[in-house]
């Protein structure tokens, strides 16, 4: 890892980067920016959410991305479908893949939930077989456990008065 | 520029990339992962859209950004609030340049305006003094036009009913 530690410093530096930020993609492109800065041997991260029955392609870093996947298709659409998180070592042998970059070799997708429903998936690919391991799986994990909560403040910021609105 | 010829083939890729897309976030983090590949010497490309008052970060590639920017503030700020492009070959001579890239000596700003009102901007900024030229500032006009077009559309997909919203 590029200038953090470990994953826990990682999601310290995210939830310091995002706290009392109320908007949505602002905290999703600079979550984005932080894990591509951090992370070794990836070629794309960035967020799919859940709009009109499909993942729609939201802020990301790396090579233009398919906008639309629909539920249960490549890695994506089945982690959204079954909500549990695709670690995949070859993604050519995974039914079903959606080649958004042919650079892409391996993948790791992470279901994110807010208010106990679907909001979306964070998606990063690697050019490298077998980039992700468990530990990756695990340290992400904890990443995902931010991102859920800043997402969960984002909306309730949605409600507050304009004036109760943070930096 | 790398893999377009120029300006106007850049701009036609960016049409053909959002066409018939009526996500706007997508739209433009699609923009600017295509700019970010075409355009040589660029450390930032990315985008703020005016909500609550202020320049809030849109999708973007590069380094972690600055989430919120005042109009009149920066280089940003003044574009906005002029309605005008700015291209500075000097950022540490602009007044008030907020600074969120060291490594950042160019900026280019151009409005972005949707049916009349201001929707925000694009940003480029460069390591490179200098780096825009006249021909840039003409260029990525162009592209602004393609960007004005692709966010008009998304408002008006907004009001269409579901089955009718395209890919």
């Amino acid at each position: 890892m590029v200038g953090f530690a470990n994953y826990e410093e990682l999601s310290r530096a995210l939830l310091a980067l995002t706290r009392d930020v109320p908007y949505e993609t602002a905290n999703l492109a600079n979550a984005a920016a932080l894990l591509w800065q951090a992370m070794e041997d990836i070629n794309w991260v960035g967020f799919y959410k859940m709009e009109d029955g499909a993942l729609i392609l939201g802020p990301f870093q790396g090579k233009p991305a398919c906008v639309r996947i629909a539920p249960g298709k490549g890695v994506c659409g089945t982690a959204a479908w079954l909500g549990k998180v695709q670690r995949v070592a070859d993604v050519h042998a995974f039914p079903g893949h959606i080649a958004c970059d042919g650079a892409s070799n391996a993948e790791i997708v992470l279901p994110l939930y807010v208010g106990g429903r679907l909001w979306g998936v964070l998606d990063i690919d690697s050019p490298v077989f077998g980039r992700f391991t468990q530990e990756d799986e695990a340290g992400l994990g904890a990443v995902a456990a931010v991102l859920e909560r800043v997402l969960g403040d984002c909306v309730e910021a949605k409600h507050l008065p304009i004036d109760k609105v943070g930096k």
